[in-house]
């Protein structure tokens, strides 16, 4: 019998919806200016839509033949249901949704901040700050809207509504799964091409507009000025956004399936209001909760004074997120409370069985809110203008550009000092509280004001391009003045945010690992066997050779965009001296075709290594699925580790590259010396932000991609390594089910239910353990011999 | 009974020593010149012997405060015997003797390189490929023969010359372990503090020389032009020596763990010709013969025309290789036939006991010396003059530094691709083979022709000095002609004399890591449990920390440079017209001083890491060391996979962007165009150069000694973590010890010895199993039995 709590987080949603639906009224139904600004401004949309076009062509395709090799999958292998290509389009189709959604309203919100910025600073945050709730919205609502009707529906299908058995429950979790891996793959599409897209627009527009041409920076004469300002849109907002609706999504799964194991672990079933499933539908109620918070916290980010500066504005949006964080850890404190038994059992490796409190979860969601503060502190620390490793950069600049590049390197390097000292405190703590379930539940209350981050994210963009648009029309200065404002803490929330995507991306993945390892049944993952070494070793070289391609993509679609705008400044008359009127649109299309050709290699190589090491293990351990499955796992865990440490060195280098060049737009002192743009050490740091330029908005970011869809992969791959097919009860037809049940005392029984089954083509016997009250065990012993699908194999 | 054999690889060692000798006396016979050639060499080499004696101080106090700190140890572990601290001394004495003899003869033999090339080229290659190979046989000579010889006491002093069980047979090679992490101690302080001084040296130099007073490279009235070419030395010379000294004894002695386990998995005891120790002993005897076929390939490099080019030159170093490869190859099937039993039992986890005949044993080396050779190949590929990458980066320094730099990173990165491939095939099929015996073996094998590999690569640094020795003495033409060819040839082999040392590090902390598994007697390595995972995430943050802490100290330590040449520019009268005479000692000690103090921090790093988990794991987890040995393992697994990587992309990033910027010495078409030397887009590859300078000099180098410090303090910690205590059979007073024993039939027993000890605090019951035919196992039980040393403990 359902409880009526499942229904909860779909309520939550819907709420999120309609507010987001009011929200996105209220921006449109601000007035968007006139003239030039409008121009660009619809010039901007168009651009957006168009690259949305092409992207969904190609997606279309991808997600067609996606869905043909897991229909092949699910008919291989018996316990992978058809359904799951149903879920996987559901999921490429919401994330597509949502991407659509936001970049939409942010290209519309641009201007009409530029346009309330000719009014007040605050009405202009209202307005910027407004196009990010709804996008913040828009993917925290879909997300837990479609993950929870989707397996509400699973568990009607394949459960009719009840629990029966976590071998059950995982088929339902499984086809879940491929919602997750739907979501996942936009994200590649989104990260990585849209990653490409921003460079590859920003570079080339500058190759040609500012050095060849001499003309300066969103200057209308450039054709690729446009390009540029849809990159924005579509690397930081529509990448991020896809980025973090794939790891709200992978988190919340996670944490469902490991819900799972812990009720077997307790016997097998429990007792509580919520169906038996409380441990499965925490995780969903807590991300459903959070929507609610967030809505609460955006509704405080306001500032009254219009002389504001950076840090009240900063001040507004803190406050916003830390009353949603807070709301959070109550929230995550009742429903533990309320939802999980007081006492659980949990199976930790090589510890055995051991009894956890609630309360011990509730410390573990506490563990993932910290976390995400605190990386984002951490972020902030090595990247923010002004603090110590930025103004060391500023001042190895003096010094030329190899000095500036070496100071870059070394400091996003050494970023990863305490940020991966974080994470194993945070995995470790987090595993020690509650095990696996632990380390999901607290990413799933990390991930939980998802709404508000990607709210307080996307409103960077928003401001940036509101910036250009004041500056485009030749709007009064006052009003650029006021965008700066806006935009240079965009600017501190874009690292953050950065931050936040990576911390998340790294507890998804664990999360995913961990579920991975329970589904293939595998004792662990023993690297200590070399062909598990050899794997973890590749798996570390993956996000390496990733971001090298990423990076050369970027260069590759510049010299496209570069030959662009010089056909056009040749073949279009009178274009350089503004009566002729450059083709947009071309350079979008050049930008978007380049960036989606780009993003082909890097994606095989996504998809292709964890499917290659499958075929491999099983062509060379043929009789021992379970080691291959060891290989897989060990190449995940390379991936994590290495793609974690790269997405933070990069991430960082980038951020600080970037803000050491922005040190001289104010002037800095260097040996003594005031400082400022157009100084040889501005030169040499304009270097080292073109090298940071594609490790912070290209490489970087994908990295999360990269982490998560291999783990993903990897869950979606695990029924085909077998270990799982042993629990689910399939007994051979004619086979005799065999019970031997020992009462115990009054109280107690255990019973062994063995059987025949087929295991990688060989009958093998297995066994099933019931344990509980005597009825209890005989209710699911006889639950269990009825159960049992006779197979047609003879 | 000692078997002969084991005294073979000391009088190959001997024969090779001797050799040396010859070679040396012959080198310092030839004519060192005469005038300013000869003042030039002189500062250089009292410049050196002033970094050993600076070094050799610190090192005294570094050696005596490890020693009281490994001495202690020894009191509170009781399976550490207190000789590992007189095998620490010894085996930091002998890696610090050979560092000493190698550098005095580069010193000497540079000028002498010089004079010779006034001749011709065959006698100037003659020399200077001379002074290679005293330096190669020095390292290889003592290695062996300091090995060997404390093998053989400590076979003496602990087991009597006679084999009795691989319980004591660990204690022996666990002493042992003393001489190799005393090498590899002396290996950070080369290597790491070497590559320091020499960057420093040359960035100091440049900076003020070059760059502020507008004087020539190599001009003598740069008081920092000394410093950097002693450098060269310390960098080049020493420190790859040093590095490649601690690779050589480290496998060895890892292969020598391995043996034992071979026999342990055989039923605790071999009969053949060798005293039951073949397995032990082959990987000693491969590195004897190793030195042997070195000192025939060391006779066939020579040229006969003076007209030579430099492939000529390369082939003559490539025939040469390719004999000692090919005599190695033929000696490991002869070896491997002849030493050890036909059919062997070797346990791999997960899969059992198995039988491995001893050619698989073979061709596990085959695969070691194949790996060696190839990843040379695709080192050159990535890094050598005009190949494709290099190529692509000259083209992409025509659109500045920036894209120069991203070039470079690129490359570097996608590196890793077929050089982790090839490592993840070496590691599963050495493996495969033969288990990690077969790894340990493959490494043994390629580490052979050690004094070869090192010739060729010492000849490179004492070309190179010949050469700025014939520049600064003002030589005719042609004799810098000469010097070039050899210098240029040099290049190409200290690019592949990188991956040779980056393999074997790698293949040599593999063999360690699998020697620590079985010293701990853990069940392997299960990176599913969380404090093991946060441990993987920590062990593959450390490289890139000390990477960039490498990085920042050459920084550092070359503003010290810069600040007292500035001084000396300013005080000293008449410096810069040529009348005063620069103090060339103070940059020396300048340059000592800082990259002696710099290294402090990357060395407490390294050893302090390893020191800080088992101190945290032991509080944590007070009862259970086996989680503690895992999250250790952990850990080391997460600094090898990660430092490979770091290693392969620094050093093919720093190599490729040194020869862009040398390509355009001759000019490059770039954009059909030909560039050359002064061009903007050669300025552009020289800021890519600047990074590359630590990369491939400082930081990237270094990583082969952080692995392998790594691995090699975890196998010396291994005991503590107690795993070790249980394998010793030391039963508890008054306790029983109980035969079981099976006579299968006439000729096949089995025994099981069943005895209570104490594992961390706990009375437990332990077995112990002999097989064999029924004497043998009798005789094995009475031995077990009479050796079972009673503890006092109640």
């Amino acid at each position: 019998m359902d409880s009526i709590m499942i229904y909860v987080p779909i309520i939550m949603a819907i709420i999120g919806l309609l507010f987001m639906w009011i929200k996105r009224a209220w921006v449109l139904k601000q007035d968007a200016g006139d003239g030039k600004m409008k121009e660009i401004s619809d010039y901007i949309y168009e651009g957006a839509l168009a690259f949305l076009k092409a992207e969904y062509k190609l997606l279309t395709f991808f997600v067609i033949g996606a869905s043909i090799a897991l229909a092949v999958v699910s008919f291989i292998v018996p316990t992978t249901h058809i359904l799951i290509v149903v879920a996987f389009v559901f999921g490429a189709f919401f994330s597509a949704l949502a991407g659509n959604m936001g970049m939409k309203i942010a290209t519309k919100t641009n201007v009409r901040t530029t346009q309330a910025a000719r009014t007040s600073l605050p009405q202009a945050l209202k307005v910027a700050f407004g196009g990010g709730t709804v996008m913040g919205l828009g993917v925290a609502g879909l997300a837990v809207l479609g993950l929870t009707t989707f397996f509400i529906i699973l568990f009607h299908f394949f459960m009719n509504g009840t629990w029966t058995s976590t071998e059950d429950m995982t088929i339902v979790l499984e086809t879940l799964a491929g919602f997750s891996l739907g979501a996942e793959s936009i994200a590649l599409f989104a990260r990585v091409g849209g990653g490409i897209y921003t460079k590859a627009a920003d570079v080339g527009a500058d190759l040609v507009g500012k050095v060849e041409a001499g003309i300066p920076e969103d200057d209308p004469r450039n054709p690729a000025t446009i390009a540029d300002n849809v990159g924005d849109n579509v690397g930081d907002v529509a990448g991020m956004g896809a980025d973090l609706f794939g790891s709200y999504v992978a988190t919340v799964l996670a944490a469902m399936v490991l819900g799972n194991y812990v009720i077997k672990d307790m016997g097998g079933n429990i007792q509580d209001a919520f169906g038996g499933i409380g441990p499965i539908l925490l995780p969903m109620t807590i991300a459903g909760f959070g929507i609610l918070f967030s809505i609460i916290g955006t509704m405080l980010v306001k500032i009254k004074s219009n002389d504001a500066k950076e840090s009240q504005v900063q001040g507004a949006l803190n406050i916003g997120n830390w009353v949603s964080i807070g709301l959070t850890l109550v929230a995550c404190f009742v429903l533990v409370k309320y939802m999980l038994p007081e006492t659980m059992k949990m199976e930790f490796f090589g510890e055995g069985l051991k009894d956890i409190s609630s309360m011990r979860v509730f410390y573990a969601t506490v563990v993932g809110l910290a976390v995400g503060g605190i990386i984002s502190s951490v972020t902030e620390y090595y990247t923010g203008l002004g603090t110590k490793p930025v103004m060391a950069i500023v001042q190895k600049s003096s010094t030329g550009a190899g000095t500036n590049v070496i100071a870059g390197l070394a400091t996003g390097m050494i970023s990863t000092f305490p940020t991966v000292l974080i994470f194993a405190a945070a995995i470790w703590g987090s595993y020690a509280f509650a095990g696996f379930y632990g380390v999901a539940l607290a990413a799933s209350a990390m991930m939980a004001t998802t709404a508000m981050q990607l709210a307080i994210d996307a409103f960077g963009p928003i401001s940036d391009n509101a910036g250009g648009i004041a500056e485009m029309s030749e709007l009064p200065k006052e009003v650029r003045t006021r965008t700066d404002i806006l935009d240079s803490v965009g600017n501190t929330t874009a690292a953050t945010g950065k931050g936040f995507a990576i911390a998340s991306a790294a507890l998804t993945s664990l999360a995913l690992f961990a579920a991975y390892v329970t589904f293939t049944g595998i004792d662990g993952i023993n690297i200590f066997k070399a062909p598990v070494l050899a794997m973890l070793f590749v798996g570390g070289m993956i996000p390496v050779v990733f971001s090298a391609l990423a990076m050369n993509s970027v260069g590759k679609a510049a010299m496209d965009m570069v030959n662009e705008v010089r056909r056009q400044f040749k073949e279009i008359p009178g274009i350089l001296e503004g009566t002729g009127k450059p083709e947009y649109g071309k350079c979008v299309e050049i930008s978007t075709k380049a960036a989606l050709r780009e993003m082909m290699l890097p994606g095989i190589l996504t998809i292709g290594f964890p499917i290659a090491i499958v075929i491999l293990g099983k062509l060379v351990y043929s009789d021992n699925d379970q080691l291959t499955a060891e290989m897989l796992g060990g190449y995940m865990a390379g991936v994590t580790v290495s793609g974690v440490l790269w997405a933070i060195f990069q991430n960082n280098a980038g951020g600080a590259w970037d803000n050491a060049k922005k040190s001289f737009e104010a002037g800095v002192e260097i040996n003594g010396e005031m400082t400022y743009k157009g100084s040889e050490a501005h030169k040499a740091a304009v270097t080292g932000d073109t090298v940071g330029d594609p490790f912070k908005d290209t490489s970087g970011p994908s990295m999360n991609i990269l982490i998560k869809l291999t783990c993903l992969i990897g869950l979606v791959i695990a029924p085909i390594l077998g270990g799982h097919a042993v629990e689910t009860g399939v007994a051979l037809k004619g086979q005799e089910v065999r019970v031997e049940m020992m009462v115990m005392d009054d109280d107690a029984a255990e019973a062994t239910v063995s059987y025949a089954t087929i295991v990688n083509g060989k009958e093998v016997v297995k066994e099933k353990r019931f344990v509980g009250t005597t009825l209890e065990v005989k209710a699911q012993v006889e639950a269990f011999r009825d159960g049992v699908k006779v197979q047609i194999e003879q």
